[in-house]
């Protein structure tokens, strides 16, 4: 008999893994419910259709229903799954009753999370998730004057650089002192916000939402430091784990809110799997358990859950988290954690920071490169970083996770080798300058 | 006493022994002698501003000479050392005699390999090297309609993009199957041929230089497949070891004609430091002593000869040679060695490719990047890589270069984490795709 799998969710992580059992035993049944109306598009590319740096929202499409069914893959769109009996392996799913699995890949992904302030039944209140709702709501922009952002979160960010950059009056409310404080160093973010300055943007830190007001439609943001008067209104909160169906089920749910999974993705329950936003994983530094990764993480994540349920053996180990993004007119990233987070987290470091350039001086385009390293005092292993600048940001991020994970030290990176022509790098590479002061700042203490 | 250190040149390796030796111990007294009329600027710039990338050879000066005089720095321009006398810790300075040294760092550079063809006595003959002749034949170049440029070494890639760039007819001669040969694999510069091809340049592979013609002034270069006529050739030869004054006075001179220098760069004589194109230096994998590398090399190895002259203790590691630059439409990149080298030097390898995106394949400005992964057999430690592409190629050779030397292996680059964010990075980083397409390719085999 062949394999029954079933994946609940549509996004990066349910795609991850339906394509990846069906990479590895060809015969397995893949069933993916998914309460949208599409997979096989990229919901990251969203804002900048909003911004108008991509065309259409049709570019967003990478794969279309045509090449799924190709592929064998019966993917059952705007079904909802209702609820699990992992004790009979089967679901309910709304419309076709119960389903039975033999294994099961839980990727329901991710809510944002309540503002949990009256007022939130208004319309103009924009959730920026799903496609469709997407296609909607740009038309809706095109009226919009004048704008507020809810929460300086990674979203966030790029939402008030994409409405900025349409020519929306952007409001940012936040409640903490700077742009992305729980992720960015404050040095870090400080040339984002003075690029939104310079965009127009006017940022309110320290600053909380206490409601939403108006009568059937958003006219207004009541906050800590008065009233925002705005047409619409994009709820950037923390993403919080979609684990109503895992813990209705009974399965292990974490501190973050994320299903607990061990290195295969495997559930408390053997048979079913989890991937993605629903999930949590251990940091690999700190080893405290994280959710509300990138979209390559719920991939990644997504094809080891596959590849497991069909019988493969893949391990998913602990996360680095290379994270990037554009935000304003920098790119800033980072890797593990920053120097604030690593304050708040009791974490000791020694610290080299250095600011340089991304191509000879003399050389059109040139942009600044400010890297920030922090490394553990005594073995003086590298454990995090952050970085703003022009460009190669996401390049050195990739890199520098690498680096935390094989336990390269500041000495190693003072003296690194680097590529030098002046179109495309400096004599001196920023990373290697950042340690080098890291370095002299010990001689010193 | 104060200790009394001298320097022959004044490149990238001279100014970065001076610099550090005056930074360390700032009571050394430090001499530099330098035949030309300037130091401090960027020779790594010249072919840009030829190619109008750059508008103007002052932009190249780093430094002026008022710099290095009020750092307390003696140089002496326009001056040539003729002779070492190492056993009574002297030299002879042409216009001053004989001057004694406590220390001595050589780093007289590199002179292109002579062509080895009647002709090269004629006008018309370009070396690349001296700002000060770059300023004049770029004057020159006003009135060139054709070039040709001999040998597609990385300064020829170089110089033909620039000319073709200009607008120059230019012609690439070089004796190989395709250019760079010697470090580049055929495939990763195929895109750097079509666009050369794009720009106008003609291209003479397997094609020897026999004879420049003309009547003083160069007309036309004789080839193995006939003549071109030309106004003017750039010679892009070899850099060999300026070893001369090393060799005359019997220190150890290796097997590429580069001084041969221990880890803290110290020649077969005690006292005497050698740094830059003139010294070679062991390659990380092969052992092999290797010479010509880049101005950032020269920089980081000058600044550990002169911090050793006055006391210090740096080591200076074996190179894994990341390389990176801009040729034709597409920039190239590496570590270590290739495909095509590592045959000819009977290294076993295991290899994965891979072309993948620098952004989200929707994103504007989307490019190619093609990365090529070799492993040593059974460990799967990478040592070696090549790659070309539209942007990001000189962060990711920094990162593989860092990547050899720590003996990473295809399983870390394969599971690797990496930024995803449209603007900036694609779902599946090149590089962990290269790794995974090498894994896959095992499993097969």
């Amino acid at each position: 008999m062949t394999l029954r799998m079933v994946v609940v969710g549509g996004g990066a992580a349910g795609i991850g893994a339906a394509g990846a059992a069906h990479q590895v035993a060809p015969d397995t049944t893949v069933t993916v419910y998914t309460e949208f109306e599409d997979v096989g598009y990229s919901p990251c590319g969203i804002p900048y259709v909003h911004g108008k740096e991509i065309p259409r929202f049709e570019n967003l499409f990478l794969q279309d229903k045509a090449f799924y069914e190709q592929l064998g893959l019966d993917i059952h769109y705007d079904t909802e799954v209702t609820g699990l009996d992992l004790e009979n392996a089967k679901i309910t799913v709304a419309g076709e009753g119960e389903v039975s699995y033999d294994k099961l890949v839980l990727a329901t992904g991710f809510n944002y999370a309540d503002p949990g302030v009256p007022g939130t039944d208004l319309e103009g209140l924009y959730y920026v998730k799903n496609i469709r709702r997407a296609m909607e709501w740009d038309k809706v922009l095109d009226e919009v004057k004048t704008a507020v952002v809810v929460e300086a979160s990674p979203l966030g960010l790029e939402m008030v650089t994409a409405l900025a950059h349409r020519g929306i009056e952007t409001h940012l409310v936040d409640p903490h002192p700077w742009a992305l404080a729980e992720i960015g160093d404050p040095d870090i973010m400080q040339p984002v916000m003075d690029s939104w300055t310079d965009m127009g943007v006017i940022m309110h830190y320290n600053t909380k939402v206490e409601a939403f007001l108006g009568e059937g439609k958003v006219r207004a943001v009541q906050t800590s430091n008065g009233e925002l008067p705005c047409d619409l209104a994009v709820i950037c909160t923390h993403k919080q784990p979609n684990n109503r169906l895992a813990r209705e089920a009974g399965l292990d749910i974490g501190s973050t809110g994320g299903i607990v999974v061990d290195q295969r993705m495997t559930t408390s329950k053997p048979g079913v799997f989890a991937a993605g936003d629903c999930a949590e994983l251990p940091h690999g530094v700190t080893k405290i358990p994280i959710q509300g990764l990138s979209g390559s993480h719920a991939y990644s994540q997504g094809k080891v859950a596959g590849t497991n349920a069909v019988g493969g053996d893949r391990i998913y180990q602990p996360v680095y988290v290379p994270w990037g993004m554009v935000a304003g007119k920098w790119m800033i990233g980072g890797v593990s954690f920053g120097e604030t987070l690593a304050k708040a987290l009791g974490i000791p470091f020694v610290m080299g920071t250095a600011q340089g350039i991304s191509r000879a001086r003399y050389y059109p385009d040139m942009k600044m490169v400010k890297v920030k390293l922090l490394a553990e005092p005594g073995t003086l292993k590298l454990i995090g970083a952050q970085m703003v600048g022009g460009e190669g940001i996401k390049e050195r991020a990739d890199f520098l996770a690498i680096a935390v994970k094989a336990g390269i030290t500041l000495e190693d990176l003072a003296w690194m080798e680097n590529v030098y022509s002046p179109p495309i790098g400096a004599l001196n590479e920023p990373i290697a300058m950042a340690a080098q002061n890291g370095l002299a700042s010990l001689e010193k203490s």
